[in-house]
């Protein structure tokens, strides 16, 4: 394969984008200057050292002060809102990737603590967190005081499966943790004519006395 | 303006029918047999006659027995939600239109009484109910029983100007009957990313145990 | 069937729309005046006798005097296309539809004749001419100077089949008269990147000296 | 501005590519193991080194033997377009972007010379080619045969806006060398009722006996 296609489907990989506008990307690098191109092949080689990944809630955080890390930290160093002494230990919300929690963040009343399960649940690990992993992690946490597990999913069939597989793997810790689910109901926009009967099951059993 | 323009401009006013569609409308009933087009201007003009508007919920509905009714019947029949007795009259879902209401019968749950404001709520009662003539209504049923008003408007801008009327309106009846809001949500395929602050905070503190 | 799904049934058969905008269409209808459903009702009924089709060309036009026409009138008036004298009789162009030969027009330069087939041509003439139907009209307007016919057929496939259909028909007249396609190539707005290869040939072959 | 801020902001610069597209890539690049990031790093780094720009006609093309070319090869080495001898050296076929002249050779049929202009044509030559550097290069390709520029630019606005750039600046050149414009007219799929007008000019004056 030439050095177009091969760079074309590497681009490919990144989601959303197809083989036809890989190329539309290849040609574009094409057009640039080689210090721009460069500049961003800096940008994706680094990343990896440059952002850290909190070994606590496994989001994706750039350190304060990367200096002092490089010196004398260590890769045990958790993020932000792992360190924030005025979260409440108690409440854990898992979210499946980085920008949910993200979204939850900008809705400003979460002050609980997070968990990225970085993809599908598995059995193997591959493509996000091993089950046995999270349990352990779990463990560790109900030690430390957690009382509620927000499984914090989209409303997709596939945010749904995830969520009825940790609730079945959080069954047998019932008496110790509460399990939660996001509520449903109309989002920002919805008309009622257009609502489908689960969400308007929902809604109604939802209703809030004003 | 000729029949073909003058046709095509009352088809435009179809909701969400443009000129250029309206047009194609024509062109379509030019190319019809006679006879279909004589059915279905029979059917238009036939309409207020053949659908009756229930006095107490005023939604559209076809009378069971049309025979009868106009034989004895008055115009004061009721629909059969309003008529069924084993629904809550302790419960009122006021609507904005017909199809909504469709919705909500739909998801199958709600057993209570219905109301359809028929457009947006206003001084005049032009394009909708009179507030005036509303207000009578409600203190009507809540002589009759009524407890609760829930107030499904949908989760848009007009929807939410229509809520916050009413219960401006409602505040003098605070102690008669409680008013209740759809609950707010993640809908059925939101996904957390794309999910606006305001429905993620209402998902959050809708929360539900599981 | 009830009259709301009845009329709503009757309504989807309009192109382009589905059954639950025809629901829609039914209840507009009966939140508008009964008169402005009167007025629909009655412009769709009496379309047919004010809206004329030209017996040469088969297009849906309004009369120019109708009063007259009523009076001492046939149904065998021409529309103004094809009265004008200053009209070519020498080229004929088949549209499949008012629509097209309306975007024809648009365009102004085209001094012609036109003829519409009303649909896809069949060999029964269900759903618009019947074969044999056409070639005795074509044969009527060669003895009356015909030297070019235009087919002037969609670029889809539909079009294409038509296209190919009416050609086959013509082979026979081959020394008669000419018969000629609408010219293929780049359409307003298309970017070459996207343009399909048979466009781009015929871009290619088309090209104009400047 | 943080790293993953960095990233996002040098992807946001991909054609098509908005701030939240760009941070998706982002997260997706840390998901993924730090091996994948390499090699795309390196895949964007060494692009202008391995993908050579042919002097001819300015293409973006993989040579074909690479050694070699490290081994002896110069700069100046044309691509096998430009190579071919059995290209027509009378025709030259101008088009904006590399995508462009591959739509074309996907077409199949033209068998002339290419000239890539690499974006608009400008005074300076910043973000495509100088007028000046245009010229220079016709004028040798006149002494060399040249007898027609095919002016291939979409047919948008900005793509005519490039066409009367160029007419006028060969204007002076009218003599030596033919200048055409790509044929207009019904692209596949194009629907007559929708078409605008000076698209349906184009396919009546450019249509076709058959």
């Amino acid at each position: 394969m030439d050095k177009i296609d091969e760079l074309a489907t590497a681009l490919a990989r990144l989601p959303g984008i197809g083989p036809r506008q890989a190329k539309r990307f290849v040609f574009h690098l094409l057009s640039v200057p080689s210090a721009e191109r460069s500049r961003l092949a800096a940008l994706i080689a680094d990343l990896g050292a440059r952002v850290h990944q909190c070994p606590d809630c496994r989001r994706f955080y750039n350190p304060a002060s990367p200096r002092l890390r490089r010196a004398g930290g260590t890769d045990s160093e958790v993020c932000n809102y792992c360190s924030d002494s005025r979260r409440d230990d108690g409440l854990l919300l898992l979210v499946e990737k980085d920008q949910d929690l993200a979204a939850i963040e900008r809705a400003g009343t979460y002050k609980g603590r997070y968990f990225v399960l970085g993809g599908v649940l598995t059995l193997t690990g591959k493509g996000g967190i091993r089950e046995k992993e999270l349990i352990a992690i779990l463990e560790k946490r109900i030690r430390n005081g957690l009382k509620e597990v927000v499984l914090a999913l989209s409303a997709t069939s596939e945010g749904e499966h995830t969520t009825d597989h940790i609730r079945l793997m959080l069954a047998p810790y019932r008496d110790l943790i509460k399990t939660s689910l996001l509520g449903r109901g109309l989002a920002t926009g919805s008309e009622l004519e257009y609502s489908d009967a689960e969400t308007l099951r929902a809604a109604l059993s939802n209703r809030k006395e004003t």
